[in-house]
């Protein structure tokens, strides 16, 4: 088995405290083919992983150190970025130069514009000067099963947004087709809360999400251009689509629900999960559900799953696209190791989790 | 004032011990003009309130008993129905033999034709066989705002469905205008788990709801007929529409988000806000938010509001319609008791809270 | 009836943006014979209420303004302070010297002796200097039902904290009479998450506290020292005793679980139930329990009840006592309300609520 | 190593449907050396489990099988049972007959004394005649801490409840070492609702628990037999001790404070601390908390682990202890998994999850 061989891949996570970082440290740390090379951050510079996360002890401590690019290539041979917005930037070429392979968890890399990027990110813009535009160009947007090839050979990768994994993973077997109509796409999607991160955040209180669902970002979410540009790329033409989010009282999990109209109405809803079971073959990550088989969040809950679900209207072949992921892990961190084990060559489930604990 | 001359309206609770019933208890019991007559079960008959519902208790204790039609007009003027669908119908016409006015939450009037009732609710029709074609037109759907003076003078009101209430309020405004393309509505629903009701059920476990959102009845949903039924009355056409429910992780509230499609698609949101508000003026049950306020649930949260905000995308036309209610009064029997009001000729606001504890 | 000829009080609320402020607007504003005569604060200075709080909208909209004692007797007759701890003694002299009666939310003058209160709240003396020993001797704590006759001709409520209030009434009937041992008691309590209030903090964000319970504050809680104060009154001589707080997944309520050992075992459950009922009898805010019902928070959600159950173990004469209580209302606003009442000579219970909707 | 020349051992799951069975599927099914040799039950016989639980999905599906112990030797190595009580009784004599290895999960072999079980379960005892005097002294108590060595020389392990797993592995060492009083001793518990199982029962509802938290079984509770039982074992003379229950609005987890009193008031929380690291030495999944950091039931969720933190009241040399654990691990089929290693001679964690995915 080609595995055994392997060698170990160091690990720098660069940003380790919010909940991304969080999920990186576990889920290298129990890798049988990664390491933790270094816990990089801020304000905690100093500080002990384990005093100050007695809930993920490291079976040997590390402390919490400024990230200092010079002689990082010494110790690691990837970075995993879990910076705010436009911080990424400033890092990701220097890493780049010294030959450490980037793998980033913000939005810096995902439009192949820059200039799309800062008309998006228009305050991250003005606050962090960037000209990287070949960079943008180079970096693969990191969605696993699309882009396999491209991030097995790639040294910067963009992992993509939550709400874009979730609301991607059903749109791309249909646009790709060309079997639903582009325009008149709704999505609809739901997350909890630990996707508003962890700093603290009156909205984000449990005073005051707790018993309650509110929409928020209703027009012009950032989701909306990154879920747009990709299913642009696929259709093969513009694609101008709804996004509505929802904030749901729970800690994690993203349901989408997206609504389109077949092209061919006489579809049925098996036929559309076949050509979903086509779409996915072999991936390991991706469960398409019988027809009358809906997805719980909670299903997928700590994996690095997507499970997806499929409804035809017989009356007006109209189709309803439901799918869920974890937004902390398939959404955000899990496929960051899904890509980091792509880039490694070796098994893309390594290492992740593919079931819960229920309930 | 006129409010001090009115009689005290006397009012049977059939169907006491379910949370539609629970909150007819204490809203008939603090109603200034209102009086429980009688509270009426089958399980617990003998029982008294008091002990069963210490969390609710009467100044004076009740027995529940069983209910005997006959002599029931010496004690009631009211009967509020919170019963199975299809049960409801086997009582009915007897109540309303002995001149008792009966509200009835359950679906079983909702249809002006029972023939299309037959077809919807056909497990019920099979098992309780009716033939009051004519109650089902007498009828009068109960949605306070919309039908005022026709529930006013009537002596049987089909009080609205929960998902129907939040669905068509925001609905209405549009299609009775001509605002929206008839064509493409998209209702994509949460509620809390209340709506469920009270019996157990593995599927309402918090064991399996909390930290958990999913979506059921994806299609077919019986609610889906009750809306376009009400929505093509308004429309002056037949309307065909996508409704999918969610199942959200808390007890209490329904958030709709409509997708519609303008006719003008140069209509601001503010225009929008403008025509909801206009529509429903007066209206002290229905606050219109500002453009970019969204509700939240938990802001209607154990009141007999509505609260509605809309935006627009500049770029397609494409209107969004939120509406926040709580399902249990609002939709349920804060609406029922709304009703109790215009029927009893008294203010129709009177014994209904507006105003939520928060948070 | 004496009521209707009472003259309306108008009541300042200082500091109305807080979870105490949020339901002493509510509570006043919905009171027969309150008015809010104004709203004051700090960062929210100039802005209409109306806008900022939509969930609880006033009829006629007013402006948070700045407190000036000056000239604030022409508008008000009691003030309700919900300031942090330390601040509200730098106002509270200045608002009595104006004849505006006080009634105080923070822990200022729970403390017969200042010094007391400096040692407890150390840091908070270290930043406002006070020397109104004599205010804190002539306040009255606030518990409605133990103080009633003083608060009645008081001008100086210091309201009691949530935690004392749920335990103090379970534990007063039996210090008071001596029933139990004053040696050994221990009082386990559970608070939802809205009594650490609405200021931003990563520990009270939904993703951490949600699908989670842990002790807090375990030894040294500033409560302890309360509850013993006023307990060592009762019993006649100085008690010590055992307080632990808990953070429960939920945002309204506190279950206080207390035990403590009888002074006769041969007291029965049913005995123990009988003296609380005695001493509690026509208290309408108090609901002793039968002997194995036991409360839950969810009972008591937004009214201003105490419910009450006792058990003893036969086995070893150890008394059980379980109290819960809304701690925004009876454990905060609530009680400040009922103590409003009783300055003004009105119903003990106007204008507060009883019953819950439930679930 | 000696661990990669060990046999798998086949494991039959009996009542694989319930919270503990679906525990138990996921950690066999992922664990390196065991395998699951049959899933069975009753109501479900000849279904497939990947259709009735697709978010626990089997690699190989597996039907559900009737329990015919006739020849189940031929197949398994050990069986865990995950029955009610007093069934289990009923097969644990013939598994046990054919040379299987019985670790039940109900408390019929919890008491050495069957007499004393008869008392503490008389409903059960009714219902299923037992007369296995010999296998309830035989069966070792499965607290692996504890039982380490009996566990390994067993066929029959008695697994302990949740309760007493989270208590008792903060009163044992103390206890044994004689360290605190015996008298007096308090446990204040709560626990997630799936601790009450997946039948449907209308107290478990999301609506009915949800914001929310109470007592129940305050006297009475049959884990307080269990655990006075063992904690007298190790003290080596008779305790009676209080143990109180409360349900908390959460899914898994349960948080035990224990309150005691020192026998050397001298002994600090260090102190206590050092005894509780010393106690536990080279336990992995035991973890003393340093003095102040107060556990939270997430830390451990989806682990097998026991986080413990410690206190002393210097005023009057009273102790408090705290630990959690996930009630369906550690309190449940962990703890069965971690047995299972001990009796098959592998290392003692293996399997077993110890870092949680957080929040």
């Amino acid at each position: 088995m080609e595995i055994s061989k392997s060698v170990t891949g160091r690990v720098a996570i660069i940003g380790a405290s919010g909940y991304g970082g969080l999920q990186l440290v576990k889920l290298i740390n129990e890798h049988p083919l990664f390491e933790i090379a270094s816990l990089n951050g801020e304000r905690s510079v100093g500080k002990n992983w384990n005093d100050m996360n007695p809930f993920i002890k490291l079976p040997i401590d590390k402390e919490i150190t400024k990230t200092i690019v010079d002689g990082m290539d010494n110790i690691a041979d990837y970075a995993i970025l879990s910076l705010p917005n436009g911080l990424a930037s400033q890092l990701t070429p220097l890493l780049l130069d010294k030959g450490i392979k980037v793998l980033d968890l913000s939005a810096d890399y995902r439009f192949k514009s820059l200039n799309k990027w800062k008309d998006i990110y228009s305050y991250e813009a003005s606050k962090y000067p960037r000209n990287d535009y070949d960079l943008c160009e180079e970096a693969i947007y990191g969605f696993s099963e699309e882009f396999t090839n491209e991030i097995s050979k790639s040294r910067l990768i963009a992992c993509p947004g939550c709400y874009p994994t979730s609301t991607l993973s059903v749109l791309i077997p249909f646009l790709k087709q060309g079997l639903i109509e582009s325009d008149g796409i709704i999505i609809d999607a739901k997350s909890g809360t630990s996707g508003g991160g962890r700093n603290p955040n009156e909205q984000l209180l449990l005073s005051e999400c707790s018993e309650s669902i509110k929409p928020y970002g209703v027009m012009g979410h950032r989701h909306t251009a990154e879920i747009e540009s990709i299913a642009s790329y696929f259709a093969g033409h513009e694609i101008n689509l709804q996004f509505t989010p929802h904030l749901v009282p729970m800690v994690r999990g993203i349901l989408t629900t997206v609504y389109g109209r077949l092209r061919d109405p006489g579809l049925t809803a098996d036929d559309c999960r076949i050509v979903l079971e086509a779409f996915y073959k072999n991936q390991s990550f991706i469960d398409i559900l019988p027809v009358g088989t809906y997805p719980a969040t909670k299903w997928v809950r700590n994996t690095n799953k997507i499970m997806i679900s499929v409804e035809v209207d017989k009356r007006n072949g109209r189709i309803v696209l439901m799918s869920v992921i974890d937004n902390l892990l398939k959404g955000q961190a899990g496929q960051a190791v899904q890509n980091l084990n792509i880039m490694h060559g070796i098994q893309t489930d390594m290492g992740l989790p593919k079931i819960t604990f229920y309930p």
